[in-house]
């Protein structure tokens, strides 16, 4: 049993503090997939920093190349200053992403984090199109400055800005309406199409392929395509926000390209830099390249140790299809895992790629879960409007052994909570 | 002759970049107040990645823990969970700045970058109070997301924003009405005490006791007290935003020292890891602590090796009063220079501590001196409504040999701008 | 033919003038159904001021009632001070409307305009649930200024604001997403009830029962019962619009009887004045009643001339039920002749009580029938969301032999415009 | 003694009445100066339905006019289609007051409130410029709908909004900031010319020549000199609302006269009809004609019967200067008595024309104030931040023997709730 008695939190620290309350212990290293605690417990890790450490927790071959970058006193802190490390960075990007996936982007790094990518990526698509109103959809997240959060769901963190959240609509995710028989699609439609709907035509739609604290929703092909023709049909721009599914965690280096559509601008963050280190992106046409100099900065906007690792991340492991493969077998092994207990229990798979949910039918269920995982060495999180699905978010390395190990403590968690399955009448056994 | 004649930038960056264009080579490495571009060349450095390298570049110190840190595994991202990292950082924090100076505040780790402490203090403003509207100041810079945006003077930013800056109002900064004489207070008095002035009692107003994009522009002490004075009458709350001359900039740890004043809150960034890494710290009274778990959060607001590298800043520079007593010393020598220069060529200097500006009655001489500083080894940037002032904000750590080299080439630079200086006629002479 | 080949605006006149260019002659006087032009041209009212004089033009009773009461030095202009016509026209009202409704309200008098009385309840929702997000209906139209602006749908007229309208949502009206099956009102459970759908909860949803500028078009009652209980629910406000429906217009006083339901607050208007003077009215219920004195005002909230007017035309035309017989008599012999139409020219009739309206498939041909009309001798507009609808307004008091009359002139302008009737072939005949 | 012991309100009325409470009668009939209530008593009117009765109560030429229209089945409703009696309305001002002062304005009939045409006036500045902001100055009113709230000063009524009111600025008034030296022209200087102020540049400035609401306070001339020559250097609008101070009560048709310039657009409404009808203008620039047709668009603005009374009014009022040498000398000995009584009491006097204060040291004394003078029989009201101005607000068509006992009325009201003045010392006497 890791959970001790008292907060671990420093007597110093905000009350605004979240995630040393799911997990309360201080770690203090972490290698690979797991974490080790200032008593030396270990944990094994299917959180993987929200994302954000998709190779795992210091991945050799790129903290190598970090250290070797301080050694010799790379240049650190540059602004948007020219530097070699951001050129190679920029060229491998090139190299390894864009170029083989046929893909058109000049590249914009803004401040370092995910949200002000996104708030990046509205003003200037606000900018491009003179327009002011972006559309975001249900149960998405964005980030919590005041743009990002406008097209952010979550009644509580909107609650938060202590202003209106405005210039913004928010439409039906896939699948919100009940089962998709199109009935987003059409209002979406309407809101663009139809001068008379009150919906002042938008500047763009941010839309995330797979909903993160959305619950590891992932909308099907057929409906962003259905949103990529009705925002081309009427001038509007799509923006993927793949800062949580992108960097490969859904089944390909962005989860656009399974539904063969390109957005008109992508954000990138949290695994971008390959191990952590704040580093973000947002790849725009160019076309849209219509910021001024300077019209949008940030004093982190050129951190070249998070350049240096995130080349070598890139280097390491998409130079081949072997990691995208590891992936699809590991996300089938998942899926299968959880869908026994889903039929056992009366919950719902989600997501795709090694971004799954299991939904529980009682939303506290997930959370008292997750809870007991944490009991039996596994780091977990839940996400979801209601807090009720159970959200799968392992380093993409993850081997099949780690994986099995902590489908088994979930599975047995899961009993814990739930209690022990109802044996089946000797009727069902024969049916 | 440093500048190229073409662009150094990688060619799928976006048109948005600044200050590739400024100092267009590529820099690769640096060490102390001297970057090294990948051709050899060295620059001294007066800008110090725009106050974010207070102790120069790579620091060895510093860089050490650094290094030490990720070799042994330690944990790199964590959201906020708590970490040994964290723990001790705080601890440093505690001893060495806020303890001495008898100040109590909690402390909350926003997303890494300035912006994201400003608009995690405005909502936290917001929140504690319940009101809406945010006081900023004419001149003022505190970052590019909405939020921050809103409480920024510069218009070209604001216009990036592509809506309307809203729920804040702006009011002048010492000195704008004209040699001051408590007009711009009477302002302020008026737009929080009087029930018809149409001023919604606002939450908080956001000040920097130096504005740095405004032009290395110091408020006095007195103007200071009375803004803190009229905002107690009224329960409205202060917040200092020192992310640019905090951090000992000013010749203190905090820039509202001198005034004796104590904000109800305070903003770090820039220089607060020490050696560039993105770190930023909202510094809070105990009873404004009213945040949610998770109310306000990120990605990378836990980001470690920050942790590492602040501490060991903090114990490097501020067991002793030495860095302090050097800046006063450097100050005076830079601004003794610098008056000459103002006094023969018609301008006047500004600022406080190693935040110093001089500014040319002729507004585009600043940039042109900039650009001819930096053809002669120096990086330094210009600031101001009009960018008439060329801003010097060399490294704390700097000599005083690299000093007086950096302040004749400015003598040198401004010479070859403005012209040779009239001789004085022999009357004056004799006189 | 009636059209001058001149303008016949003043020459100062603003370019906004609008129905001045819809129907060309400058009239002197009117009577009942009939407008008579300063050159002696009579021309039959399917307009009625846009639904103001549903007891025709100088109604004599009313007109009679008004005479006497100027006569007598009966003061005219009280603001919101105690007068004898106030309290007669309040008495009156409960008399005839509300008490034999069962309705419970207390009343306001705002300023005496339509869209004063949307604002006035806006700000009444917002006051008494402590919400800001109001939401609206696609097609809906509530008025000019900046409140009732922001829920109205049409584009261009939002346009005109200047300002992006904010703080509302739109949602897509009964029919909007095809074929009614429950799916616009899943939209609004969603909205009000999923806590991550983005929307912030509403203060109250603004509905119009019967859209006036969107086309006459009218909800089915089971989707009205369904936004009554779905905002009951979430403990929204429901306030219905029924300035243009309201007042007999639908068969009933008010446009939501048909439904059985009670709203929260309703708007009165246009034709509550009896004979055109600017008067409105906001209902709410008694819980609601929270503005302070004065909270919201207006020079012309008391126009004493209006509430004698308005008392005259309650006494004269709401004491028995013969009026209302007489609408819905006129109005199932629109209906047919219409019906005939539409089926012969691919339209669709649309509306209830005397707010008819007829679709037709190509959207100019509307315009184009309503100018033939005026040729004719007949006022009548268009309206929709493409100007395809040709909405009949008239009286409520017109003769069957008027009524009859204007639409033999429609059909024959729609002959005129959309050419002969193809001549069935033998077997349709014999089928 | 007029104050009944029971509230006078209907049982159904709104608890959002004001006036009913201050003066607690039912009012039934009214001539000239004087009210007359149900039980017969008389009231002496120095309210004059805050402004909208400059010419008294049912001013028999007027009245006339109107019952002679009604009683010809004149047409009453008609929107914006051509009459003729817009027709004349439109010729007589022309030729009674605009041509006569050399004005060149279009004309705009919004709804026929006041707040309306600020509405109509602030959208339209938006349009013509193609910017948002507006500024509006400390303790002034322009209405309540929420575009007129937003330029408003008054906290309690801005609260009423439920929304943040956004998109304008507010400015110091004339005197605002102490004795007037220029402060407030600065700050509207930075305002509009600092490119870092922070205030977006504005659409229009949007000014009271004499604030009303505001406490009867009148700008210097050479202040609206500075407004309108700062205004027109930096390419904004500027827009007089002669709301309240305007059709003669400054001493002057218009309120601006006085100081020789020349708005950009001026809104009329109050008195504007003459007799209390509902009636209001925007007098524009014709360069500033850029609405569309309907673009700002209302129900009744086209009240005829309001187009005829005020027709009959300029012809009756404005054909020679009688009325405005009647105001001058009426206001003159207004200003003496009250000053006598400010001498003694320690107050101010404010105003200009007939729009007069008398400010108290303690600011409830007004009200007492005034509630003693309607004890007396005189209805008057008080205004100012802080409700500390009696306002005299009589007809214009006073009586010098009506003024003179309004006056006396308020010296004993004074006397009553101050106290006996201290008597003056014997050598103060022989003095």
């Amino acid at each position: 049993m890791n959970a001790p008695a008292v907060s671990p939190a420093h007597p110093l620290e905000s009350a605004v503090r979240s995630y040393s309350r799911s997990f309360p212990v201080v770690f203090e290293t972490a290698r690979g997939c797991t974490l080790t605690d200032e008593k030396g417990h270990e944990h094994l890790d299917f959180f993987a920093g929200a994302g954000a450490l998709n190779y795992g927790h210091n991945p050799p071959d790129v903290k190598r190349a970090l250290i070797d970058y301080l050694s010799g006193d790379g240049i650190t802190h540059s602004l948007d200053m020219a530097t070699a490390a951001r050129a190679q960075f920029f060229d491998t990007l090139q190299a390894r992403i864009l170029q083989p996936r046929g893909l058109h982007y000049k590249l914009m790094t803004p401040g370092p984090t995910g949200t002000n990518a996104v708030e990046a990526a509205m003003k200037l698509a606000r900018k491009a199109t003179g327009r002011s109103t972006i559309v975001g959809f249900t149960n998405g997240f964005h980030g919590m400055t005041l743009g990002s959060l406008s097209i952010t769901g979550n009644q509580s963190k909107r609650g938060g800005a202590g202003v209106p959240l405005n210039h913004t609509v928010m439409a039906p995710y896939c699948g919100e309406l009940g089962p998709e028989s199109g009935q987003t699609l059409a209002w979406l439609e309407q809101m663009l199409g139809n001068p008379s709907s009150g919906v002042d035509t938008p500047a763009a739609v941010v839309v995330e392929c797979i909903q993160g604290e959305g619950g590891a929703r992932a909308a099907t092909d057929a409906w962003l395509i259905g949103v990529r023709e009705i925002t081309k049909k009427h001038g509007v721009l799509m923006i993927v926000d793949d800062i949580q599914a992108g960097c490969g965690r859904s089944g390909g280096f962005f989860s656009f390209q399974s539904a063969g559509i390109v957005p008109d601008m992508v954000t990138l963050s949290k695994s971008l830099s390959g191990m952590g280190l704040p580093l973000s992106l947002v790849l725009l046409k160019p076309e849209l390249d219509v910021f001024s100099p300077g019209e949008h900065n940030g004093t982190f906007r050129g951190f070249n140790p998070a350049f240096v690792t995130a080349a070598a991340a890139l280097d390491r492991y998409w130079s081949d299809d072997r990691l995208m493969r590891h992936v699809r077998a590991r996300s089938r092994e998942a899926r299968e895992a959880l869908g026994r207990i889903a039929e056992e229990r009366g919950g719902t798979v989600t997501g795709r790629g090694l971004m799954l949910g299991l939904s529980f039918p009682v939303a506290a269920q997930a959370s008292a879960v997750a809870r007991a995982c944490f009991a039996r060495g596994l780091v977990i999180e839940t996400a979801g409007a209601h807090d009720e699905v159970l959200k799968l978010l392992p380093p993409l390395v993850i081997t099949q052994a780690e994986l099995a190990r902590g489908l088994s403590i979930i599975r047995a968690a899961v009993a814990e909570v739930c209690g022990p399955l109802a044996t089946r009448s000797a009727t069902e056994v024969h049916a």
